[in-house]
């Protein structure tokens, strides 16, 4: 017997027909012998419907009353999601946020969580109850209503997990796991059986998009096996974990970021300490800046090309055109680029992984804007037009079995 | 300086433009210098929807997650109507029915308010903010939400102004107070300006269905000052107290109530104590008897007619025909009837009130099936189809200055 901590997405309970499908993977895993916990996400389009009546209203309400609203949508879900369960003849109860313990700080909107109060829930599993949790949410010392943040579900869950000591946290999304690309865009993409934290969050954090990087964190940092799996399909997903067996396989995957800015700042006078203000200011406004390239400098003047995430784009172009140190320098930007990257804990030990990359992206004509590397991988910046064949080359060369 | 209590249902707060008319009405309250706890419901039809999306997935779900998903619809309302009111620029708190303190007895669906902690309604009265509360909702000693059943916003709002000695507790509603009769249907019907606890009583019970009963109870016992007008027109409305100028006019309202069954019973034994026997029966399943008519025995048998809300017409009548008791007796139902009523506290000093309803009656060729009457009102059960025809005559009877 174990216990099992599951988050449901909002796709996944959509509607009435969907619901019933999450209860039965739920009831399942119950009636295996397992104590389980649900986490569950706001239905749909709810939370994005929500904001959209609020902002026909005001267009700057307070987080505060914003998270007020918001909280709304899993309440919602873990209730119905609660019926469905009960219609299936399984003892269960609902429990919003601030029930399940989730004490978080009073950042609205963005909010952290600081402890989770066990108590109720160890009672409900003590009573073999199936517990259904309103992710996303969870309450401050005020006794308000906080959110965690868009995601925020996926580290309510692997939060859970954590606090509950459980033997696993299953993330159920509309994917069947973690796959070596985009298997929407690339045909041969193939799913993984295993990936390390450090591989999972570099993936995500190019954009992958499966799991929230917070809760990838929050699971590295607590040692909390995840699995990544379909809530359609009910196969064998993906194990994300601290260590993985690292077959022959060292790249894990390919991936496409299309929310990215290549900024260009020509001209900057070539004296010490430059670099170090400019991406100061950047920073002192929250803009956080990937890639860098500076140029070697000539006639007292040198280039920084850096890139930023696209939604960044007017306050950092704002700011460094207002920059008086930047007064005789050319600044401009470009949001026609993509980043594609190659990630994988086994790259520092096959020193051919760059070249076979970049000889890829050569096979098909793409050219190379940036280029950037950290211990588990390898990201270019290409042109946005390029981007899909980029990655499907990319893809070929690391995994020609496939195709 | 004064604070003031105001209600506001769902169909004054169904979507944008109508909670900023809300929005406008409190801040124009707070402006003349009063403090204002404002009570929402949920938007429009959101509670019936949320309902069929219940049913869609369980037609017989537990009330204590039919309560955690309704509590959701105000909980949108206090959110939007918070973020109305500070884009007016006014400061301003939305709360749950637990923050405002509502503890409830743990009567799923239709909970009793035991008390309210008003600590934090004052902290935030005391701190000058618009403070906005989720009606209809509280939680009860197992940290559950809870729900006060339909109507229960007007509960709400009252028990709030009794805690916190408010001056006067406002409900709005899309009538503009009560009436002499429906003014929908009886284009003379005339506005009161004011009416007692006990009046209101008798016209909420009689079907007026402008205030819950409930909450009338609560102002009675709390001596609440309650005004009932309207969201729309701002005109002043009825003042319900508990003594009135008694004025010249003795009858307060005439009103139609069709949710209502006759049921015969004919050729009951004649012996003592079946009366008794009989309505205990039915009380013992929660049916509500109104006005009962029992016939002079005749050949050891008698007749006894009485009638009951339409929605428990079939549960009365199963239980009457498996009743042995009754084996011998006819048992018969008809639910083309409804109850037509004069109320108003004069009546008890102007004896000659029966005869005028009744003349009015004969006037239009309406036959009279039962008559029941009290210290304040008169009521008589006649043919559905005579209805509205009767309450226009009665009416004219009783004002005949407004025609």
């Amino acid at each position: 017997m174990a216990l099992i901590v599951q988050k449901f997405g909002g796709s996944s309970v959509a509607n009435a027909e969907r619901v019933m499908n999450v209860a039965r993977i739920v009831t399942d895993t119950y009636k295996a012998g397992n104590d389980v916990i649900v986490v569950v996400s706001a239905q749909g389009d709810t939370t994005d419907d929500l904001i959209a009546k609020a902002l026909e209203i005001n267009e700057k309400p307070s987080r505060r009353e914003m998270d007020m609203l918001l909280c709304s949508g899993e309440q919602i879900s873990i209730a119905l999601l609660a019926m469905a369960i009960e219609k299936l003849g399984y003892p269960v109860v609902s429990l919003l946020g601030w029930q399940a313990g989730f004490n978080t700080n009073s950042t609205y909107g963005s909010a952290r969580i600081k402890k989770i109060r066990t108590e109720r829930l160890k009672n409900e599993v003590g009573n073999k109850k199936i517990v259904v949790v309103a992710g996303f949410q969870g309450i401050c010392k005020y006794d308000d209503m906080t959110t965690l943040g868009r995601g925020g579900s996926d580290s309510s869950a692997v939060a859970i997990a954590a606090a509950m000591h459980a033997d696993r946290c299953q993330i159920f999304t509309d994917v069947e796991g973690v796959y070596t690309a985009d298997p929407r865009k690339v045909p041969n993409a193939q799913k993984l059986k295993e990936i390390t934290y450090d591989e999972m969050l570099e993936l995500a954090t190019l954009g992958a998009q499966v799991l929230n990087n917070r809760s990838v964190e929050i699971a590295k940092k607590y040692n909390v096996e995840l699995e990544v799996l379909s809530s359609l399909t009910r196969a064998e997903g993906t194990i994300v974990k601290e260590v993985t067996d690292m077959e022959k396989m060292y790249i894990r995957g390919v991936t496409k970021d299309t929310n990215v800015t290549r900024i260009s700042v020509m001209k900057v006078p070539d004296v010490p300490g430059i670099a170090f203000k400019l991406f100061s200011k950047l920073a002192s406004k929250n803009i956080v800046v990937d890639i860098i390239l500076q140029s070697i400098g000539r006639d007292g003047t040198k280039d920084i090309t850096f890139t930023v995430s696209k939604d960044n784009t007017d306050e950092a172009m704002t700011l460094l055109e207002n920059y008086d140190l930047l007064k005789d320098s050319t600044i401009s930007c470009d949001t026609n680029v993509a980043k594609i990257s190659v990630v994988g804990a086994g790259m520092e030990s096959h020193p051919g992984c760059a070249a076979t990359m970049f000889e890829a992206l050569y096979g098909v004509d793409v050219n190379i804007q940036m280029i950037s590397t950290s211990e588990i991988k390898i990201s270019v910046l290409i042109d946005l037009k390029d981007a899909d064949r980029a990655v499907s080359a990319v893809h070929a060369a690391f995994f020609p079995e496939a195709d």
